[in-house]
């Protein structure tokens, strides 16, 4: 009747190792982690393999995990099949990590499973730069197949003459060529899937970007009708089947005046699902936890229809004040102040939408 | 404007040890923990300093931590002087553990306090415990005045006869002798004090004991009228008072036809406020934190009238079952299966009375 407890490695020891581990104690797992250093977010939440210091320390972490997973998209594909060569899983696996390390792939495998996405265009040189945006129209925005995220590695086209200055500045790489969404909100949806292919669902979520960096998220997204939930859950379904995935996928979505447009999708717990810590009855941590040691996916019920999460990005901010804020709740990560870095984010749970916005209103000094 | 962080050292590293870092490190807090081995439930959500393996392993606390807290009332006094000598605080300090390490004192306390008490009687010979069972009258109970936890290290007196056997089997040493309480159940109320004074009060809650160890909290308790309520938060507020209390507080209360009678307090966080962790607005594990860190204290509010908490006791159990329950947290310690161990606990959170029982019915194999 002992539960599955289970050697759980993280490849990464940021904030989403950190957040993972918390979730995961509670289920009687235990955790290391395959980062940098020691003052990594999650190096006081488990054992720490560190590649900088150490240099056996992947093989230590294969000696000593039963699982591993990855907190970002970016992995190194070697790393991962060192370890899988050592019989150790990696989850949610290496297909997962083959298409979204690569916008091309990725949004073409969106096209053969009927996700819709914006007009696109793969490049690899100046003349074919030029030539995509002909064929696609104008505004239109380059990204790197490859590489960036919280919108570098982006420039966006609104003029032919751009296109040389989109081509230095972007590098002289392979791009991908996207048109433009007119888009009237951002929406996610993250998901999670058992290793027997159970699948749950949170509900879709609105996610305000500001400099291209997650700033706020409301859950669930208001004024959602049943149809665009559904055909949200049937794209995620879809990916996941195919990936044969285990654990939380999250799918960032345009929602336009024709309806759901796919932009990308991120194989690991994603910041527009931190609000579910608080905000719903499984976290996205918790699940993919649960996910990965083959326990039963909980309940993604959002405990009420007035959640927030807020960033904390930068500098930390009156953080007493809002400690002081009912049903608000400080989630630091243990970094040092930056420009841009997110270093925490803030859950808001309320019992009405008065009570959300006068409780937002309190936190708006963490909002640009 | 970046929050206080600390180092908060931890006397012990079982379970309650966990749950404070649980609830601290997204505070940004961070923890260690003055132990036995490095297989404690707490041993990896923190540094471990072994007392049983390094021989400085005390001094070494004492240069890491900026403050320290116990997970028992049972800390040796001699182990806090010395961390006291050295200049770093412990909290909720000397005072309430020189209370509550002694049955006599602590009563005695009571009732100073204005806090109704059992009648007792602290005696040292089995001709003294025999003159206070005819003062106090039968049923009566004999306790040690100092150790025991759990129902261990007691006596329920029914007949004048069983006078020497109570004494023989309690070790002959000091004793308090108290009246029966004929209570209609048992309730406990936890409150936080903040080191600036602020006083947080969590609802009264009902606990279910069996051989005497909790198995059920039900929280808050049903049918308390307002008066209640106000007396026991008026019994916690002056006993924080009284010993300046920083930290959180448990205060155990027998509901009885002529009102509470006081059974005796925890000087740190408590089984029975285990349910605050989903239960309420802010987990007593994180108020404790905010006190020892002189954060502001977070609102005390039950999430929802109809929560539950049912302990994991000696064996595991079906914890894959009550996992596909929405509403339903399991927390594990980490700890082998052992006859009377607390393993863990169950937090159920439903919105109706109809749902939480049809929860705790599915439960039922956690409890006796």
């Amino acid at each position: 009747m002992t539960p599955i407890t289970r050697n759980i490695g993280i490849l990464g020891a940021g904030q989403l190792g950190r957040m993972l581990a918390m979730a995961g104690y509670p289920l009687g797992q235990k955790f290391g982690f395959y980062g940098f250093s020691k003052d990594e977010p999650s190096a006081m939440l488990g054992h720490m393999f560190t590649h900088d210091d150490e240099v056996d320390a992947l093989e230590q972490l294969i000696n000593w995990a039963d699982v591993v997973t990855y907190e970002s998209e970016n992995t190194d594909p070697a790393v991962v099949d060192a370890i899988e060569a050592a019989g150790v899983p990696v989850l949610p696996g290496r297909d997962a990590l083959y298409y979204s390390q690569h916008r091309g792939r990725e949004k073409t495998l969106f096209r053969e499973l009927g996700i819709p996405t914006a007009p696109f265009r793969v490049v690899d040189s100046e003349a074919a730069l030029a030539q995509a945006v002909r064929e696609i129209g104008l505004p239109a925005i380059a990204k790197t197949t490859t590489g960036g995220y919280d919108g570098k590695g982006q420039y966006r086209l609104k003029t032919a003459v751009e296109v040389p200055e989109a081509w230095r500045t972007l590098g002289g790489r392979e791009l991908i060529v996207e048109g433009f969404v007119p888009f009237e909100r951002e929406l996610s949806m993250l998901a999670a899937r058992g290793r027997d292919g159970q699948m749950v669902f949170w509900p879709l979520v609105e996610n305000v970007h500001h400099e291209g960096i997650l700033r706020l998220t409301r859950a669930p997204a208001e004024d959602v009708d049943p149809d665009t939930e559904q055909a949200a859950q049937g794209y995620l379904r879809r990916l996941m089947e195919r990936l044969d995935y285990v654990g939380v996928l999250a799918l960032e979505l345009f929602d336009t005046a024709d309806g759901l447009v796919a932009n990308e999708m991120a194989p690991r717990v994603h910041n527009s699902g931190h609000w579910s810590i608080e905000g719903a009855d499984t976290s996205q941590f918790e699940n993919h936890v649960r996910a990965l040691v083959g326990l039963p996916l909980g309940s993604t019920r959002p405990v009420s229809p007035w959640c927030a999460m807020i960033n904390i990005i930068g500098e930390t901010g009156p953080v007493e004040e809002a400690l002081r804020l009912p049903g608000v709740h400080v989630h630091l990560y243990d970094k040092a102040e930056r420009p841009g870095r997110k270093l925490g984010h803030i859950n808001v749970v309320a019992g009405s939408r008065h009570e959300l916005e006068a409780r937002l209103q309190v936190l708006a000094p963490f909002l640009p």
